[in-house]
């Protein structure tokens, strides 16, 4: 391509609106332009990254034996009233009616779709499995659509959907996809990581998710470097300390703390480690079996950040309780209570807590902490034991293995057992060997293709801009003539550098503008091009070439002779 | 692809719904099913042959310099509010609103998000010319959905933006559009014709549609043989005959008619030609300077049918009048109404009316027509003579070179001069040279790629199914072995053909199901693969493969060796 027939338009800032560097660079390189709150038009050069994109995870779908086909955006309502997603899933599914006042959705997933046509191609176990992907636009209502294409309203995913008469090869399937999107990504040129994941709203058991790894992540993922274990922090277990309890040595005494309500500040004051404290964090929830909401006390280790999720397993639904309501059920503000002396409230303790002996904590007496406190002499042992915290870096791993380690990261990938949830709602059977009819075991996996673009540019930037991982640059390698116009010789030079590199089959932009180099460079380094190569009077005298690969730091100057295999040899170094 | 890798799901009945033979084809041979009215899911064998359409029409587009981007689906109000269309589109246009209510219309066309994407990055004469296209689901909500893919709701386009400094220039591009869509539809295999059009609701001036010729065509195409000349019947021109009116020959008399309200009966009645016949049609129009509609009459030679176009474009907006009306304005019940003795009212005619004498007309009074007619003499001369008529075969074609012939189309591309409509609506603008800040000129091009599919199977089908043009098939040769899972010499030959074919380049399908031959090769012929061949145990004792092409009559014995060149020379005899 050459820049004169192609469209570029960068900008010196990023709009204020935008908040983080994927999306600020997106932006400014012009690889999209904004249209509405989280819609944004794919612009020339980003279609180009979208394109690589979707053709690498194309061919390994394609190699996987899953088969492409295209289902609609808009669905009718029928289909998720059928399944229950109708009424269960909120505000960001846009729900419309057409002119003659028929309910649709513009579907941000297609299980039903897909249900609804297995259910009537496929009867007998003969027919299966079955594997069907697409890749396709979807819409999602964000309340509150941001950082660019990583929480937009409108995004390209692709969804994939597999049918089985058996959970055993629907276990073989999930498998194959998991060392498929391994593959995926390992050609992208990203580095992620899987991890074990909470399933969320779309349901069923088992899943993996796919982070591409960078500090801006919004999950927080913990992994095992001495094994495979890794698994989103959500969902990571703290094992119990090895230790028993050590017995009681000291005798409760009340402490005076003005002011001093958060446990590293009390820690500070008694000169103590803020492990050996226990935070008290009321809470507001509804067991089964109560009328109303309950108070309750979650006890944590001083240091310890509570998991929200894995307490809803163990407490049910909740939520953090008020001010008011923490006076009225302990007589005391928020930042001086604790377990001890509060019999009739339910408490429940994370395992760290279970096991220290000697600890200090509020004392439900504004101003006051209890030191020396001990569980079954000046407390009740817990109502209940369980894992509630969020691990941090050096716990023992849940396999046993190592000690974990935290990374962030962005979920761009997803692979799910839903098992027969689907299959029971819609009626998606099949007749068995035995000619016994059968809910179909299926599974479902996606990728986020337009947030991987984001994803790749927060792991991949420096102050100059993208540096695209070459497989899915908007063009490998950028030809920048040093006065195009001007010198006969250097467009020469180029144009056949240009015609000689098309012919090899790389993906090659002349930058053919009547622009200062300094102006080209800029942009070329801005959209993230990997390789260059300058073509100036003062090379060519030598029969040189300059060369520089985006995140070198000093330029390589090829004689024009071997350009080519130099050329060949960094593109191949560099892909996976 | 194996067929045991693939999905192929044919029906032996079409649903009952479907109305016309590419509709009927499509749901039997699995290339779509139906989700709801107009409303289709692409699957597997269908999503290829779209693909490989798609992929000729991006080719064309992007050699002929315009570039590729991808805009949103979701689209918000403002911009249809700034060009005029939030009022003035239908409700096909899909209306919806966001979950803070915001209005939002899902695109059936991106006229407003180009021209806010230029006139955001345009700013100088030296940025243009411009041509963006992009290849998109798009929606509109057609009352009644129909005919399959031919008039679905959601549907495939490629739609281009071009912007452009002057006329001139908006000019070129459109010549360069012009040819590069012959060369797409050329390539597709595809009998078409260019046609002049009128404009519709997209507007601006200068417009030429793309008709995929089959007898089942929606529109009616007329061109003349002998030289580049063809139009949509509703804009070609009927001129005027080149014979001046004759002298009255015969006297005015009353002739008894009962009971022939037709002008053909009437004619045979009276055993004159039809053409000696003078029909009148009754409308309400409503002139710009006239309080209220007004009764006029329209008149047209017995042979001919009033175009409603063309009489618009004369009388302005009308419509049929109702018996009523005719029985208050002729005091006549319509079938003998005609232009004598009704001077107060309006009468139009056509000009081929206009230079009749001696004719027969309805006599305003119920069983009885007037013969001997004659204008100046027996009625005023018309109000206006004009081209009120569709043109018939046989007609001058308006360009003098011949005569013209009828045929009928499926509109499948359609290209607009759209002037500076937008730009202008929009303040889409930029500096010329001299510093001048003006409009741009807009052109933009359209095609139907889903459409397509359907027209294809239109042109070219017969009573076992499909025979798509070899270009676009799903598959370019099937291997259907005889015995696959029996015959060990059989899954080996075929095995080898396969693999041989696929390392060759060629796009094979091996069906390697064990299912009856018949059965085989029925399926292969409904979804249209054009060439076949079949390995059996026969053939191979003669070391010879059977080869049949879709629309051979008998089958032809190529020596094994031979098959690679025979094969290729076929797939390059159909290609264009």
């Amino acid at each position: 391509m050459r820049t004169s027939k192609f469209f570029i338009s960068t900008l010196r800032e990023a709009p204020s609106d935008a908040e983080i560097v994927s999306h600020k660079l997106m932006l400014r390189s012009g690889l999209i332009k904004r249209l509405a709150g989280g819609i944004y038009t794919w612009m020339p050069v980003g279609l180009r990254v979208l394109r690589k994109i979707e053709s690498i995870i194309r061919q390994e779908m394609d190699l996987a034996g899953a088969i492409e086909l295209s289902m609609p955006a808009v669905q009718p309502a029928e289909l998720w009233q059928e399944s229950g997603r109708w009424e269960k899933y909120g505000p960001e599914l846009l729900r419309l009616k057409d002119r003659h006042q028929r309910d649709f959705v513009i579907g941000p997933t297609h299980e039903e779709v897909i249900t609804d046509v297995v259910r009537k191609e496929v009867k007998s176990y003969r027919q299966l499995p079955l594997h069907f992907y697409q890749v396709q636009m979807k819409f999602r209502d964000e309340i509150r659509p941001r950082f660019g294409v990583m929480r937009g309203r409108e995004f390209l995913m692709k969804d994939g959907y597999s049918f089985h008469a058996s959970f055993e090869d629907l276990q073989r399937e999930y498998r194959n996809m998991f060392e498929t999107y391994t593959r995926i990504f390992t050609r992208l040129g990203l580095k992620f990581r899987a991890v074990t994941a909470d399933t969320g709203s779309i349901g069923g058991t088992g899943s993996h998710e796919f982070h591409v790894l960078a500090d801006s992540g919004e999950d927080a993922l913990a992994y095992c470097p001495d094994s495979d274990y890794a698994a989103n922090v959500e969902l990571a277990e703290a094992i119990a300390p090895s230790e028993p309890r050590s017995s009681a040595s000291q005798t409760m005494k009340k402490i005076s703390t003005p002011g001093k309500t958060r446990c590293e500040d009390v820690a500070a004051l008694l000169s103590i480690p803020v492990i050996s404290m226990v935070k008290a964090i009321a809470i507001m929830c509804q067991p089964p079996d109560a009328d109303s909401a309950q108070f309750a006390l979650l006890l944590l280790r001083g240091d310890h950040d509570l998991n929200e999720v894995k307490t809803q397993k163990i407490v049910g639904e909740f939520r953090f309780a008020r001010d008011d309501e923490i006076v009225e059920a302990l007589g005391c503000k928020p930042g001086y209570i604790g377990p001890v002396g509060i019999e009739s409230i339910p408490v429940f303790a994370d395992r760290s807590v279970a096991t220290m002996s000697d600890f200090v904590c509020g004392a439900n007496e504004e101003g006051f902490h209890l030191g020396g406190v001990n569980f079954g002499r000046d407390l009740p042992e817990p109502l209940a034991v369980a894992d509630l915290r969020n691990v941090v870096a050096g716990d023992t791993s849940p396999d046993g293995k190592g000690k974990l380690e935290l990374c962030r990261g962005i979920e761009v990938g997803h692979i799910f057992q839903l098992r027969t949830k689907y299959a029971e709602a819609l009626k998606c059977v099949f007749l068995d060997e035995s000619g016994q009819s059968q809910a179909m075991e299926m599974g479902c996996y996606g990728i986020g293709v337009t947030r991987i673009v984001g994803a790749a540019i927060e792991q991949n930037h420096d102050d100059r801009g993208i540096h695209f991982p070459p497989a899915i640059a908007p063009f490998e390698v950028c030809i920048v003539p040093m006065g195009y116009a001007k010198s006969q010789s250097v467009k020469l030079a180029a144009d056949e550098l240009y015609i000689s590199l098309k012919a090899a089959g790389v993906d090659v932009l002349l930058d053919d503008r009547n622009e200062r180099p300094g102006v080209l460079f800029a942009e070329m380094e801005l959209i993230g091009i990997p390789h260059r190569i300058v073509v100036g009077d003062r090379g060519l005298v030598e029969g040189k070439l300059e060369y520089k690969g985006r995140t070198d730091t000093e330029p390589t100057m090829v004689p024009i002779a071997e350009i080519g295999a130099y050329l060949k040899a960094r593109l191949c170094e560099e892909s996976p």
